[in-house]
C-alpha cells in the first residue's frame, strides 16, 4: 500500500491502525522525541522509534538515555503514514548528513506520505531537498537556513502545507503531535486525548 | 549540608549548584518524567536519574524505554534538593510500595528538601505519610485518593506550599517544571530557561 492523503483517509474512515517512525538520532531534543511517541501512541497510532545508527541507546540533547525500537536500517523497509523527525541541534545535524535518513525521505515524499518536522529539524529537509518551496516554520534561530528554500511562516506554533507538517520546539511540541495524530486519526480522537493530557484541541 | 529553604536561598545567592533526584519507575509518565529532567538540566540543575529498582533501563506508560543514571539504592545516600516524582499510574503504583521511596521521602521532609509530585504521583504522598495536610493538586481522577488527608485544589496547574510542589499532569509538566526550577535558581534564570523553550513564565 502506498501511503496517501487516500489511504490515510481511508484508513481513518475504517479505523485502521495508522503507523508513524520517529528517527532518534544522537543530540535529539529528548521532550520533543517523547511528546510526539507518547501522543501518537496516545491516538492509537503504531510507533516505530528507529535509532539512527543502530538500535543502541541513544543520549538526547540534556542527557537523557532512550533505548530505540530498532534501528533506521531495519525500520527502512516498511511503510510508515508519518515520518517524523524531532529537533535538538545535534540530532537535527546528524539526520542531515544521513544518506539513509535522505532516501527515507524522499521516498516517503514520492509516495504522498506525511513527514512532520520540529525545532532544528526541518533543516534536515532543507539538507536532503524535501518539499522544496512549501509553507514552513521551525525553532526561530534556524529561519536563516530555511528561508532560501521555503515559504518560512513565523507566527504560527505548527504549519501544515500538503503533507508537510514542521514546528517551532519544545513549547510547541504538544501542538505538533496534537496535529500529526488528527492529520491520521482524526479530530474526535484528537480532542480525546487532549482532553487527557489536561489540554484543550480545537 | 542539610537541605533547607535557607541553604536553597543562600545557593542561589552564591550561583552554587544545585541538586535534584527523579526516581524513574516502570509504567512512569515518559513525557512528565523527561519534561522534569531536561528543563531542571537547561536550568544548570544537576539532575540525577535513579532507577526504582535498579540502573537497567525501565518501560515507561507509553513504551519508551528510558535508561536511569543509577539505582534509587544509590543515590538514596545522597543530599538533593529536591525530589522528583513524575506520574503514570504504574509507577506512582510502584513508587507508593516501595519502602525505599518512603524512607528518602521521610528524610527529605524532615531535612526540610523540597518534595515535587505531578499527576498520579502525589498519592504516592498520601501512602507514605508525606506533608499530611498540606495543599496539593493532583490528575483530576485522583482526588478521591487525597481529599482526605490534604487540603485538595481544584484550579491551579502547579500548587506550592511550604516545600511541597504538586501539578495535574502532561499538560502541566513544563509549568511544573519551571516552578520547581524557579525554586532552586530564582525567576530570572527560569524566564531565560523559558524563553528557550518557546514558553512564558511569570
Amino acid at each position: 500500500m502506498i501511503p496517501s492523503v487516500f489511504s490515510r483517509k481511508f484508513a481513518k474512515l475504517v479505523n485502521m491502525s495508522q503507523t508513524a517512525l520517529i528517527i532518534l538520532a544522537p543530540g535529539a531534543e529528548e521532550m520533543e522525541f517523547v511528546i510526539a511517541a507518547d501522543v501518537l501512541r496516545r491516538a492509537g497510532i503504531k510507533v516505530t522509534v528507529a535509532g539512527l545508527k543502530d538500535s543502541e541507546p541513544v543520549k538526547c540533547s540534556r542527557d537523557v538515555v532512550i533505548v530505540p525500537d530498532t534501528s533506521l536500517a531495519k525500520a527502512a523497509g516498511d511503510k510508515f503514514d508519518v515520518v517524523v523527525l524531532p529537533g535538538g541541534l545535534g540530532g537535527s545535524n546528524a539526520m542531515g548528513e544521513s544518506a539513509a535518513v535522505g532516501d527515507l525521505l524522499r521516498a516517503q515524499e514520492s509516495g504522498g506520505g506525511l513527514i512532520a518536522a520540529i525545532c532544528a529539524a526541518p533543516t534536515v529537509l532543507a539538507k536532503h531537498g524535501i518539499a522544496t518551496g512549501k509553507s514552513l516554520t521551525s525553532y526561530p534561530s534556524m529561519k536563516d537556513k530555511l528561508v532560501d528554500k521555503y515559504c518560512y511562516v513565523d507566527d504560527k506554533s505548527v504549519v501544515k502545507d500538503g503533507n508537510l507538517i514542521t514546528s517551532r520546539g519544545p513549547g510547541t511540541a504538544y501542538d505538533f503531535a496534537l496535529k500529526i495524530a488528527e492529520e491520521l486519526t482524526g479530530l474526535e480522537k484528537v480532542k480525546e486525548v487532549a482532553k487527557g493530557l489536561l489540554l484543550s484541541y480545537n
